[in-house]
Formats: C-alpha cells, structure tokens, sequence
C-alpha cells in the first residue's frame, strides 16, 4: 500500500538524527592543527565542522550536487503584486531547461546539476528533462481563497522529499534550493507574517522590481490574505496551505528530506528561507542540516534568516532566487573541505603556535 | 638612468586613467537583455560594468591572475602587541613557498597563481619562488620610532609596481592582495586613526587573537605610536612611513600599479585595506580599479572599507589576512563573466519582460 503523504512526511521528519557529535570535534582537532590562529578561517571553519557532523568524515567528497529548483503559479497574481506576468513562469521553466538562466549558468561554474520541477506551473509543460510532479497548476488567489487544500500542501511536500530520495540514491551528496514563481515574494511574505510576526509592511519588499507605491498595494494584499484565511501560527502546514505556494511546499520537503538523508542543503534567497522557516518549525532538528547562502536585497529577509537561525554568507545585493544565491554558496563549501584536505599543520610546516 | 622610486611613484600615478564609460554602458544594455529583472543580480551586475570599464571588454577573459603576499616584519612587535611571536613571519613565508597556507589553499581553488615577496622579513630567507626584494629586515618600533624612512617607503611601493609591471608582461589581467607579518594588525589600527580619524579604541582589534586586556595594550601602543611620530593626514606616504609596514607600502604599489595597468585588483582583510586607503589617498583615480572581498572580523575593518568606498561581498568572519578572502572574491568575478557570455537573452529565450 502506497504511503498517504501525511505518513511521508511524519516519517521522514522521524528519520532525522542528530549531526554526529564525534566527528564535529575532530573536524575541530583537526582545524586548530592548520597553520592560522584557532577560528581564523570563521565561518569556512563552521562548514567545515557542519559537514563533518552530517556526513560523519573529516573532509567528505560532495562533488555530487544538485540545484533543485521548484517551480509553481500563484493566483494572487491576479491581484498586481508583481512587476512581472503570469506567464513568466513557464517561460522560465523552458529557460532552465535549454540552459539560459543565471541558475544555470552559475550552477555550471559550481559542477552543479540542475533538475526543475513543475510542481505546480498553471501551464501545461513538456520537455524530457522536466520532472513534471503537478499538485494541482497553481495556488488559488490569496486574498480571497486558501492558496491549496492542507492535503495538497502536504502532496507537494512529498514530492520535494522523494525527489531527494532518488537523487541521494543516485549519489547526490549535497543539494541547494530553488525556484521560480511569478507572486512567490506575496506568498513568502505572508508566511513571514504568519510565522515569524513581522508587520505586512516589514515582510513585504519590492521584488522583482516594483515601485513604492505596488508595494503599498502588495502590503495590502498581504494583509488581507492573512485576514481571508487565519492562519494559525501554530501549525505550519495551515499557514503553508492557506497563503503559501506549491513551490514553497516542494522546497520545504526538499529541505526535510535533506535532512532524512543526511544531506548538506543550502538554502537561497527569501523564498527558500521562508521554505526552510516551514521546515524548521515543523522539525527544529533539520536546521543542523541547512546552510545560509546569501543575503538578498528583499527587505524581509534579514529577520527571516534570523528566525530560523541562518548567517548569510554572501551579501551581493541579488534578488533573483532561483537558487542563484545557494549555488554560489557551494564555492564556500569547496572552499571548507579544500582547507580540510590540503592546510599544512604547524608540525608539518614548522610554524611555532601562539 | 635609472628612475628613483618617487619617479616611479608619481608616473604611475599619472598614467592611472578612467574607467571606459563606453564599455560600462555596453555591458550595463547587455545586462538588461538578459532573462532577470534589471538589477536583480546586484553587485555581480556591478561587477560586470566594473570589469567591462577596466578592460574594455563586455566579458574579458581574466582567468590569468594572481595573489601578491607582501611579508614584512614590525618592530613594535617587541611591545608584545600580537598573539604570535615574530618568528612566525619567516616560518609563514616558507609555508606560502611550499603551498601549505590557507591562501595557497584557496587561490588553487580559483586558478590563481601566488607571489610571496620578501620585502621586509627581519630574517634572512632563500627559496627558488621567493621574491626576494628587501627594503630592509623590519621595520622600527613605531612606538618609539618611525616605521622608516620616507624614501624606504617610496622604495617599497615601487616593489610593488614594478612586480605588477614584470605579471603583467607576462599575461596576468587581475590581481588580488596578501600580506603576512606579525604585528601588521597594529600597524594598519594606527594608519586608521591617522587618515581616517578613528580612535585608536575604534581601529585596535584582537588580530591573530589576543584578548581584551591585551588589545587594551594594543590601543595604548597604537596611541604612542601616533603622538611619538606624528603623521600628517594629509600626506599619505608620511602615514606610511611613520606608522605603516613594509608589507603595506608593497601592497599600495600593487594596487596602483594595478590601476596604472588597467587591472582589477582585488582587495583583501583588514591590512590590505589599510593599503587600499592609503593608494586612494595618493590616488583617487585608482579607486574605480579596486573591489572590496570580505568584512574581516577584526573591529575596524567596516569603517575602514567605507571611508576607501568600498563594499564587501563575502561575511564570513575571517581574520586571517595572506589574501584569503581576496582570492574567494575570484569565484564572484568569474561569476559575473560567467552570466556576462552564458545567460540567454529576453528575446532569445522568448521570455516576456516587465
């Protein structure tokens, strides 16, 4: 008998251990031996350590990774809030695909590989290397409606962890998270709202690119969307399924299932922390797993990434998502096992200690 | 007739020529064609124009580049200002030469060649790779005493040049910053206060690592030193000599030499910084050809960098120093070329715009 996702999800969050505790002071012994004063390398050091304690090696290969970007509509579109049309996001599914968008390219220079999930575009989409994992194509509007049933909420999220599944069976060893959504920032926002209480006006940005004023209206919406569905703060599959996005919720079982697996995974720009707020709530013992990247311009994110206990690494000003900001936070992690495998010790190179 | 170091000095400030305002706006149209909000890749966009200006290319190719570490000792160092003992300086040049280093480390990571330069070690130091181009073996104790001569200084910037002349000969298109010497941390905190008016409170940090009651004697230091030699703010190269090191006079001919040769020259941690205001001092010009890397840990490093107008990418809270941090900014400059020759276009990739 196929498992409902409710027990997917149950079951996944009860497979999560903790990051093992052995290897995290080796790595540690190991670090203070490097010629460089104790802790000089900062936060290199503590993904160094991270790594350890998931994977359970000094310095692990995690040459195998991917970028898994979720892509999904969202009904409040209809109402404004972006700079952008709807139709957007199935063109860019189509530029994942052939390989033009600035995920793409910066995933190449990461040896990074790409896999793009229609999980919920309100378009019908083919091409062979589009996972198609629809829950239904696209959230309903917001302002007025639940974005999806919890049932639903919880489908896509067992659709992020059995995409993590099969790509760690595969020897994926490390993921980053992505996505595409035209309205994403209106859905993370409210969950922001929701779940960390920020004002409508502090979680609210400009996104792709709208002026003041659009974002005084987005505020609006935000405010009314929370009123429509009364989320409650307490369960996050409610505030998932009344003001999320079957992206979010596809990222959020990524960022799970990571975990399940014992998976380094990074977490990118505004949406996907938002997604990693989802999780963290749901199973505080999957943030040992996650990574910070970057901090993006979307003004919400600062608290955001505070609240679910991640230091940005990279602070470039981007506001793109698509898991740009994650794959770039893979340099840093090379950057980490690098210094594991190849530091010379103060007794191997003869440098007296302080 | 051989020039003298000010001749070497004052030409290179004079052949230090404005960015290709052309070049920018070319590469600023390309950057709003391609499939991303306008903007929405931040400083990697600003970048791109940064590097575009600088060579006069829409996407040069940079993969020649290099790392320069300046090593040069600090006599203040027997005021028992740092966590390492002096020796440490020659014994961490030998490291560098054999490839041990956290900086060898990371430029590997980014095809980056290393230089280690002898420009100042109170050691005497023989290695195939070594530059050996010695001033003199250390500087005075700056707080009884001038760092050096003024022409001791001029002759150290001019190291630095003439090594950025010699690369660039040889092919090399970008070039980051390393410094190594013990003490250096004291000797930049006091280069802060001179030019930029910090207090002494303000600049000192805890450098390699002391703790709070020796940075209470680190600031004490930093104040003898400024009211023994009195520098004069309006003359950098005076700063310098009075209160600088060695190593920083070298990176400050890198840095102008670096513009001088219509190179992009990355900057590192706390030191180089120093070295970064006291070349924009000298040269204004000189600015444009510069990107900031990291915010190094130790205290003054924020402050330092805005009053240089220059704006970190990378929060990682390192505090090494060698051109650690200014080596990973590489991974961003690729980065920026990279999305500049890869990313698809709006009309290429049948993406509807804004």
């Amino acid at each position: 008998m196929k498992k409902t996702p409710l027990h997917v999800v149950e079951d996944t969050i009860a497979r999560i251990e903790p990051l093992n505790q052995e290897a995290i002071q080796a790595a540690e012994d190991h670090l203070n031996a490097l010629t460089k004063p104790p802790g000089s390398l900062g936060k290199l050091e503590a993904i160094a350590r991270q790594a350890a304690g998931i994977t359970g090696e000094l310095a692990a290969d995690l040459t195998g990774r991917a970028v898994i970007v979720m892509a999904g509509d969202h009904g409040v579109c209809e109402e404004g809030v972006s700079a952008f049309p709807q139709e957007v996001t199935p063109q860019m599914v189509m530029n994942f695909l052939s390989g033009g968008a600035a995920v793409n390219v910066l995933a190449r220079q990461t040896g990074t590989h790409l896999f793009c999930v229609d999980i919920g575009v309100a378009a019908e989409l083919t091409h062979d290397s589009l996972l198609s994992r629809k829950v239904r194509p696209g959230t309903g509007n917001i302002a007025r409606e639940a974005a999806m049933s919890r049932e639903e909420a919880l489908q896509a999220i067992a659709v992020g962890i059995e995409l993590v599944h099969e790509l760690a069976d595969r020897g994926y060893r490390m993921f980053a998270t992505g996505e595409m959504g035209i309205g994403n920032t209106t859905a993370s926002a409210a969950i922001c709202v929701a779940l960390v209480g920020m004002t409508a006006d502090e979680a609210v940005g400009l996104g792709t690119g709208i002026n003041e004023e659009r974002r005084r209206h987005k505020v609006e919406i935000v405010q009314r969307a929370l009123d429509t569905n009364q989320p409650s703060a307490a369960d996050p599959i409610d505030v998932l399924a009344k003001v999320g996005g079957l992206e979010i919720a596809g990222l959020v079982g990524v960022i799970l299932g990571s975990a399940a697996r014992r998976r380094l995974v990074v977490i990118d720009g505004f949406i996907s922390t938002a997604a990693a707020l989802v999780a963290a709530r749901l199973a505080p013992e999957a943030i040992p797993y996650m990574i910070g990247s970057h901090l993006s311009h979307e003004q919400g994110h600062s608290k955001l990434l505070a609240a679910v206990g991640l230091s940005p690494m990279i602070h470039m000003d981007m506001r793109l998502g698509e898991g740009t900001g994650a794959v770039l936070g893979f340099h840093f992690i090379d950057a980490a096992l690098h210094i594991m495998r190849e530091m010379a010790t103060f007794e191997s190179a003869g440098v007296s200690k302080g």
